[in-house]
């Protein structure tokens, strides 16, 4: 890590500032707009998340230690306590992995600070345009602190959507609870006793991750609460000799770019940058499915498929390509959102890749691993990854003809984002599974007009069947 | 770290099944009474921090998040949720760094275990045998995984206290909660996603290491609900690839020695190896101290003193000699507790070291500041450091006569552990500043009485004076 200058304003103290003064009308009209999009996003991932035994559990769980509260439950008859709710809710968000990703911060941003504005929202009773704004300078200062450590904490173990996230939930809870710039420093200095996150859930597929945007939420507030009350927290908690930077990477501190978390703020922003997934399943296999789903519009009639080779970045073969047995009959949901060979399968015979396509009766399918079972793969010499992560098939017909499809920029990555108007068609599908057309609109339009709500307690009350 | 048997039960599995399966009267009758000796010297030390705007910030804060609940706050009129309450406990038990030490976990157990079993049995209205047994036993797992990292963590800058407790906290609790072996297992998983607390503090003094064992509690009671409710944790939170001491301890995992987790388990008690503070001020200082009232307990006569010659293991004079100056008149309490000049003289003028000595009246009392300014040191060449700490004092009088006394092993270490009365007599100290010798009596009969207790919450109600 660079050298920095002690008699400089610490990063803290900055981010603070920029947090504390920025107002409402500085955040460009096209970012007050996409804000709302990726927030409805993440509510349709909830209500979808609220059919699987992990939101019930953590739900029982929490209800348990304190009891029913004023912040709703997203897609669930209950309403808990500020720090549970944001718990529950980030949880919903991020449970399927599904949600957003700022790709250089390599951080899921709305999962965490979304459910923090929700229930600071709730404690201020804030209106619609303070919710939207302090939403926004949560993302971006989440997406600047993620990518202030290049990759680093993933190659030591930890998960930066909970460790960088409860900066930006303390920020974010701050500026709607009213706190002052020196109080919004000091909540980031306390957030950094309560950063954590760890990536040992790889090993062996613990329900870990799931929780991390949440607790860091919970850990937000509370950082942003007791700084209000006038608790000192360290000055320095980015670039501090035991700050996060230089005590969390270890080994790999040298990698961090400190810059980054500061330069052109107010100018350039992150949530702009920040990926909407259009498919339930690992990043690296997006292009394949898109190329699936073009030479299905194309009219392929799937029984004269001899055999699909599928063109991937060399570097994430070992990720959704090996070990090929398993990828081609992948034995759960967890493995088939990273199997090419079936997740291209399931979009050719099907026509769409959603959260439907990972249930048990698609992994059964017999057409699907029919087809699964005649994808190879190679390297794909032209790919631009990292900065996209490319796909290309080529279909061999029983005839000997080839049909082939490329997608050289993922759909999503910051290059080609998805319209506002896919991320509603997004958000529909995954409601649709919960709930029934009129209450998904309610929601979208509830989420979607935020920006002018007097009050965004009572609009977003909607999004717990078990408010009003 | 030595590599492991990926075939072998997880360190986890192994304390789970410890913590689920010892019986309470596996638990020899000298631990189980000493054990409420510890929790009284906590909440003695919990009734003085009462006195200082740090608990009322906090408590305020904590309130204005989730309200009042069943659990008491110690020594002050308020009753909180379990998770708040036992943040607030947790830091009035190590807000004044007066608490218990396992020397060779470096971490202050009972700050985080007590706060956590006290609202555990608010919970589960469990009786007093039980929450001795599960605050004997989360000590025991807390002491050992600290001393796995053989002060690593305090080299790469994480504070064990909070980043170890939140396992102690998350066992100790799930026995109360009656966890299974599994469940257990898993509230381990759990709880390495909540693992933090950093030592940037050191660097300005901020209140985040107050705050550290209350956020353990709180998190490991999170964990430990979780998992009861089948919540899914890593398998191996300690051992594994990304687990606790392989990425947090960094360039310093190869420190960590795993088989002192779990070797001798139910042999040893670590309880007894955990020492007991007499003096409020860093460890290093104390045999000084010890050495200063045995002197003057010998009728020294202070107006005839010419000049004091400490001698301290050379390992600690950087912390509690240099720089001079300082040291000789510290500006705040907080520097009052690492110097040895001004510790020896306030002990040698006023016959005693308790928190009064650390008050701004002493700070600035000419008598001490006097004799203070006469102290010198040197490195004491037969110190056992840092097996203990060693202390010994040379005073030259007027007429060239020299007194000594020396300290071979700081008493309160282990090879010297203080008497049960001692540790009622600190207490007693430490009590008078808040409450009545009626209201101290009746707590401590409470706490020492725990073990015979039908139902502990009863009994425990008198440590706020709001329940009842």
């Amino acid at each position: 890590m660079p050298a920095t200058d002690p008699t400089m304003e610490s990063i803290a103290a900055t981010l603070a500032a920029f947090v504390a003064d920025t107002p409402d009308d500085a955040i460009p009209a096209e970012v007050r707009t996409r804000a709302p999009h990726h927030m409805l996003d993440a509510v349709g991932i909830a209500l979808a998340s609220t059919r699987y035994d992990f939101a019930h559990k953590t739900l029982t769980a929490l209800r348990g230690l304190a009891g029913e509260g004023p912040v709703p439950v997203i897609g669930m008859p209950a309403s808990l306590p500020a720090r549970d709710a944001a718990t529950v809710n980030g949880l919903l968000c991020h449970g399927l992995d599904y949600d957003d990703t700022h790709i250089g911060g390599v951080i899921h941003p709305t999962a965490s600070v979304m459910p923090a504005v929700l229930s600071a929202a709730a404690m201020t009773g804030a209106d619609g345009r303070s919710v939207v704004s302090a939403y926004v300078l949560g993302v971006e200062v989440a997406a600047r602190l993620g990518a202030v450590a290049r990759g680093g904490f993933h190659q030591v173990g930890f998960h930066p959507t909970g460790m960088i996230g409860v900066f930006g939930c303390a920020l974010a809870a701050g500026r709607l609870l009213g706190l002052t710039r020196a109080q919004l420093a000091a909540a980031q200095g306390i957030a950094l006793s309560m950063a954590s996150g760890s990536l040992e859930f790889l090993e062996d597929g613990a329900w870990n991750k799931r929780l991390h945007p949440g607790w860091a939420a919970a850990a937000g507030i509370t950082a942003a609460a007791l700084a209000r009350e006038g608790f000192t927290g360290v000055t320095r908690p980015y670039e501090g000799r035991f700050g996060l930077f230089n005590a969390y990477l270890g080994k790999e501190a040298g990698r961090a770019e400190l810059s980054i978390a500061t330069a052109g703020l107010g100018e350039t922003w992150e949530l702009m940058a920040t990926a909407i997934k259009p498919y339930p399943a690992c990043h690296f296999t997006h292009a394949c499915v898109d190329a699936a789903l073009e030479l299905r519009r194309d009219g392929l009639d799937l029984a004269r498929i001899r055999r699909i080779e599928a063109l991937v970045p060399e570097q994430v073969v070992k990720t959704v390509c090996e070990p090929e047995a398993n990828k081609k009959r992948p034995s759960n949901s967890y493995d088939a959102q990273f199997s090419v060979p079936f997740l291209v399968a399931a979009a050719l015979v099907r026509g769409r890749l959603t959260l439907a396509e990972l249930e048990n009766d698609a992994l059964g399918d017999a057409a699907i691993l029919d087809i699964a079972s005649k994808v190879s793969y190679r390297h794909d010499p032209d790919s631009p990854f990292p900065k996209a992560y490319s796909g290309e098939l080529v279909i061999t017909l029983d005839d000997g003809r080839e049909l082939r499809h490329r997608e050289h920029i993922n759909r999503g990555a910051a290059d080609r984002p998805l319209s506002n108007a896919e991320i509603v068609d997004k958000y529909r599908g995954n409601a649709a599974m919960t709930v029934n057309e009129t209450a998904a609109a309610r929601i979208a339009d509830a989420v979607l007009g935020l920006d002018a709500s007097p009050r965004a307690a009572d609009s977003l009350s909607v999004l717990s069947p078990s408010v009003r």
